[in-house]
């Protein structure tokens, strides 16, 4: 078992010179460039469907979605208002590299878009791993998950620029306190960004909405990519 | 990224063997034992912490939690009844591997006990991969999660014994197809025994601890492994 880490920490440094190749392109496109990061059923999908028609004729977005199977995301985008939406079907892998993402990239003119929002692999610990060389990584908490995870999951909630609380409307009906969460959001990532929000209800999402096009708006060819 | 297959069958290979070794180790000390798969928050440690009082005075359990991080889940298990409890932290990997396993079979003695639980890390993918050497494979779909699932990871609905589908008690409160899903169950595994329950309110709880009693207290020397 050995082999495991420097092989990963080869992989880990192709990815980064992937991503910062990936980074260059997108920031000479000037489109503004989000990652959706959350469990299997956490609400990425939904949260796209909810803010695709939010946007309809204020700009024009391109999603990429990457799942182990099924273009079931990129239908469910497409439908939703997506100018453009590519699945990559990852077969296996449990995470999105910015190598597929770079594939993805070349299927379309990025100049045509204000803004990319790329959908991972639902899953709370590899993709935290893995630089894609987009603005912001967001990930995507939901309230019947439970109130431990960022506890369990630390590298996901320490590593991400926004977090987005999803299925706030669920929180009559399941045990989650809410104090012990956000304690353990902020020890991890003091005053991150956070839109709770329910794509049911719709409750909350406007917020996250307004910042996403604000960004988008933006000329981002001036802001600072993350690294 | 050319290289990552070949080392991922090199360490399968090795998974492989040391799952063997674990197999007839379990099997020699003649308890059953299981694997308990999810997406995080699902449900894994909840369905222990319900399971284990009411199989208390009736068998004996060992439960082997593995997460990135924490003694969470490990705490709430010994405090629920687990005569021995212990907590794998594999340190950033997304599943748990038959090394991994082993190194906890060799921290108690297997012949003390009827029945061994173990908790993988959540997550829907990677454990899929690793066989751990156990009889049962089982899987936890959760309610919330969503009905496409199986369709969006078929690896892990195609290769385990069991399901459970927690949280049947949000179905008035969450849009999920239940035909949808079990559609997709079927397909990728047809037949699969499947238990509907609710942690929280415990409804359908019992027909799952009673295959579970069976199976512990049954002869398990006799019973086939999984393989």
């Amino acid at each position: 078992m050995i082999v495991r880490v420097p092989v990963v920490e080869k992989i880990l440094s192709i990815n980064d010179q992937l991503a910062e190749e990936n980074r260059a392109r997108i920031q000479s496109a000037g489109l503004f460039s989000i990652n959706l990061m959350a469990s299997p059923g956490a609400g990425k999908t939904s949260l796209i469907e909810k803010t695709l028609p939010r946007l309809k004729d204020k700009c024009r977005v391109a999603v990429i979605d990457g799942d182990i199977a099924t273009s079931i995301d990129s239908d469910r985008a497409a439908a939703a208002g997506a100018q453009v939406s590519i699945q990559i079907n990852t077969g296996g892998d449990c995470h999105l590299d910015a190598n597929m993402l770079r594939g993805a990239l070349d299927q379309t003119d990025l100049t045509q878009f204000d803004l990319l929002i790329v959908e991972n692999v639902g899953n709370l610990v590899c993709p935290a791993s893995f630089d894609l060389g987009v603005h912001k990584s967001i990930l995507i908490a939901s309230i019947p998950e439970g109130d431990d995870k960022p506890y369990k999951y630390p590298a996901m909630y320490r590593g991400v620029d926004v977090l987005v609380v999803n299925k706030i409307d669920l929180l009559p009906y399941v045990p989650f306190r809410m104090d012990y969460f956000e304690h353990g959001v902020q020890v991890l990532n003091p005053g991150v960004l956070t839109f709770p929000l329910s794509c049911r209800t719709e409750e909350g999402l406007d917020a996250w909405v307004d910042w996403l096009f604000q960004n988008a708006i933006h000329p981002t060819r001036n802001l600072e990519l993350e690294t």
